[in-house]
């Protein structure tokens, strides 16, 4: 990543991602079977974080997923050098106290911990969440309803019976900070804590382009109606596998108009409210934490790095 | 969209998605039964396109399909004020013939008939085909194997057996135009038309960011080490259901070693050259046609539009 590109919380994994010799079986298992090779484990899609001092992934070696039933199989991650990294979901345990860890490490949520591990660290578990996940829910071909396996390290399933082929999803995600003058529009979702609020954002469908995406979800949610769209930046967001594509977009109208089912309540705060918020004070808008890009927008938008 | 953004095929689509309504069990049966409500056929993935003068989908009432069996549900576009739009998949007839069509209208392959639809009628057709495709592949739970049914007018699809939800895919890829100076890198797969380039593409995988998929799938299949990646433009690619993310790339680096696995050859290619090319000329690199954003990409760049 260039100097240009400031951090955003999920990216900046230093794995190479081993796209052509993944594809080898027997370079695998030599990596499987390679005792300098690093087992990240996850419980329920917590990764293992060390307990002490400053937190960092607890890796593990083969041993430590040997004995569960059945044999968990490895999702290869990437390597740094000649030494492979894996991610290994360890959920067929039914308490993670059968590890035998004690206090040194911990299962943890990942949304909670990732702000306390190194950068580096916080991306190498968001690609271990989402693979993990996906294989978790996609035993099964989605085609022809036969069991699936993986292939190629866990880059693909295929399927045992009709031979489709079937890779991890990424879903894109259009989120949007829509401003007009020094204003901008925030929205909330009744379930968040009281207060607090954040840009608009939703899923690309079929058949749009990002920047029709931000339009159509920004009038949808709230009514207001958006001309142009500047791309901004974009992170990974492992919950479970979206593309955070972040925007800032051009409000054409003011009226707020809230769809109910999306939020509850919509509003314009000013400049002056955000840069308030951002220096930690406790009046609305309350707004996400650091490790969200609705964050980083709004903290550059607040810079004037944005316009 | 905006007069700054000049279309791109497959973009600009003027149905109201219904994000709302769609989930209105009620709303949905009237529609499909509503003598005004227009569907537009798929045979094997192929829209019905009027054949004679100026190219049209050719759309259908409900009665084109009754007599199918089983009968096939129609997965609800959008609307255009009050008529709603739906996909219907016809692939269970043998043959087109069997339509009593005639020459009136033909199922055509969308790569080949999208130039000479209205972009409109183009963007129609890329929703239809990737959501039709998706549900065709679909007919089964990924995470338990037993049979799905689609709700929501085809948003969604849900297993009856373990309530899991599943959506429709939408595919991020990064598409790179590098560049350094005056030249710009292009790569020819094998399959492709002699003489053929194009810019360097990729799927975004987990944990990764847009522009850091770049700065990899440049360096995986021609060796070229990547500095700033600036976005451009996205575009909707229904082959099967890619989001196309346009990127300008600074090259670090001019030495091209190929991925064979990937690629046939990657090379240089200067400005004049390609001005050439995108002046009609024969010589290398041949383009891919303007339908693609690559050669968008190319136009913007030869035109000084993108540094």
């Amino acid at each position: 990543m260039t100097s240009a590109e400031p951090w955003l919380t999920f990216a900046g994994s230093p794995l190479d991602r081993e796209a052509v010799r993944r594809r080898d079986h027997a370079w695998l298992e030599a990596r499987l079977a390679d005792q300098a090779s690093r087992f990240l484990p996850l419980w329920r899609l917590q990764p293992l974080v060390k307990s002490g001092g400053s937190r960092a992934l607890a890796w593990a070696r083969r041993e430590f997923f040997a004995d569960l039933e059945p044999t968990p199989e490895p999702v290869l991650l990437g390597s740094v050098g000649d030494v492979a990294h894996f991610a290994v979901d360890v959920s067929s345990a039914p308490r993670p106290e059968e590890f035998g860890i004690g206090d040194v490490a911990r299962f943890e949520d990942l949304r909670g911990v990732a702000p306390l591990l190194a950068f580096e660290e916080a991306a190498i578990s968001a690609q271990a969440r989402s693979l993990v996940d996906w294989h978790a829910r996609h035993r099964f071909c989605a085609a022809c309803g036969a069991g699936t396996r993986a292939v190629f390290g866990g880059a693909q399933r295929t399927c045992a019976e009709c031979h489709a082929e079937h890779f991890p999803r990424t879903d894109p995600v259009a989120i949007a900070l829509v401003v007009r003058g020094d204003r901008c529009l925030l929205g909330r979702q009744a379930a968040w804590p009281a207060g607090m609020y954040s840009a608009l954002a939703g899923f690309v469908e079929a058949g749009e382009s990002l920047e029709e995406t931000v339009r159509r979800e920004i009038h949808e949610e709230s009514g207001v109606v958006v001309g142009a769209v500047r791309y901004w930046r974009s992170q990974p967001w492992p919950f479970p596998s979206s593309l955070m594509l972040g925007c800032i977009a051009d409000a054409e109208s003011e009226a707020v108009r809230v769809d109910p089912a999306e939020l509850e309540d919509a509003r314009w705060f000013t400049l002056a409210q955000v840069r308030a918020s951002l220096a930690g004070g406790r009046g609305e808008p309350g707004l996400p934490p650091p490790l969200a890009i609705a964050h980083q927008l709004l903290r550059a938008w607040s810079a004037g790095e944005l316009r």
